[in-house]
């Protein structure tokens, strides 16, 4: 009779965990984000979903720090913090992100690209690969670079300048033959002010040193997988904390073009 | 010994029936939303979810239905359909829509309106009581209506034309001395080209047979309440089918206002 009565806390246990576990992360195909491209463009530097938090959400993905504190990329579940000096470090779970979008990988694509593609061509052959422009994209390129060319930006200091401002002193890496990872997404057009329409890739090293978000790059030789997403979900700090006196109606795509670039 | 069985396999029962429902649903401060406003713009009136799989997203919101067939209303888990011969029908679940967004309504704000508020008015008021205008608000409208002018849309056949050339000759309603509710949703200024920006509002009377989407109204009293929320998950059709051929990267403001007016 005891040993039944375990048997039950033990079932009952099991069960509450598949529960909770359940409904803490998000289905596969969605994408998260976290706050606003245009917040950001904006000055919005400061932190408001923690690492810990954005592992919730997924095993893969792109984003800043809290106080603009370097490039963040969020590959196999585990969180890189790409800061101005061209180092990456791992950042504690408590560590904030003011903007970051994340997803559960699960590939629906994966093609071999060609050798001595660069940034754009590789745009192109994603399109041709997943034509439909009007769902989202996550991209994981793993493969060995000629050249590739990367950011990051230093944290900032209250009154936080305009992005464009931030971006325009930002510390460049040139990095050559080097093997690593491609992280990030491709928007729909209709995602402008929210997030990036088009592309917007981060690049970690497989020894995990170098990284950045990515301006440019040759690629030798690698494979590129696309897992198309056809949710996406926006989270804002909770009840618009922090957003109270951004003018989100502006258009900044001048803006986001030069800080892209 | 069997009777212990029994227990296991009851308490095994309840808990994944908690734990699937726990997953099927939405979690509360969440607006969840199907396709985007742009895409009826252009005239993407095929239905993608049913209308059972909308009230797994919530129990009250607003939208249309396969074919443009009517305004939606969904208040209290149940969802109304008002066609453009002014009467109010309840569509089978099996019944889908092209757009619609919903959320499980729990009112964080409820204040009395004054008399005699007309629509711009009201917007007025709901802006003081939640001025941050980066955040979403569901908005649930009780009262007695001096006046209540709404219009809906007749069902459309292949080839679709585009939504403001449908709203031309939309069917109105006149209505005095009604009592009813108004649902509806203020979204921010970023979410253009994906929602209507501002105010949103349709229109359900208490007995259930009159309604639409508003186009103005003057309040005798009644009471507002609003559940500010603070995420938003947008859901488009799986792989994007369906939208492959939608140009979303036009700027159909203009488009937009003349359809909600």
């Amino acid at each position: 009779m005891i040993n039944e009565m375990k048997k039950i806390f033990i079932r009952i246990g099991f069960l509450s965990l598949l529960f909770c576990s359940g409904c803490a992360t998000v289905a596969t195909n969605t994408i998260t984000q976290t706050s606003t491209i245009d917040a950001l463009l904006a000055g919005s530097y400061d932190g408001s979903v923690s690492c810990r938090q954005l592992l919730q959400y997924g095993d893969f993905g792109i984003g800043t720090f809290d106080r603009l504190d370097g490039e963040m990329i969020l590959l196999n579940g585990r969180i890189y913090q790409v800061k101005a000096d061209g180092a990456v470090y791992m950042p504690d779970p408590s560590v904030t992100s003011p903007f970051a979008s994340v997803c559960r990988f699960v590939p629906d694509n994966h093609f071999t690209l060609q050798s001595k593609s660069d940034y754009k061509m590789i745009q192109e052959t994603i399109d041709q690969a997943v034509p439909n422009k009007n769902i989202f994209c996550a991209v994981r390129i793993h493969g060995r670079f000629a050249s590739m060319k990367t950011r990051s930006v230093p944290a900032q200091t209250k009154p936080y300048p305009l992005l464009a401002d931030v971006t325009k002193n930002q510390p460049v890496f040139n990095m050559e033959s080097i093997q690593g990872t491609i992280v990030g997404f491709r928007c729909p057009d209709f995602v402008k002010g929210v997030n990036v329409p088009g592309y917007h890739f981060h690049f970690l090293s497989d020894d995990s040193t170098r990284g950045g978000h990515i301006l440019d790059f040759v690629l030798d030789e690698g494979n590129c997988e696309v897992d198309v997403c056809h949710r996406f979900l926006l989270v804002l700090p909770e009840g618009g904390k922090g957003m109270e006196h951004l003018d989100l109606s502006l258009d900044r795509t001048g803006e986001l073009q030069k800080v892209e670039k």
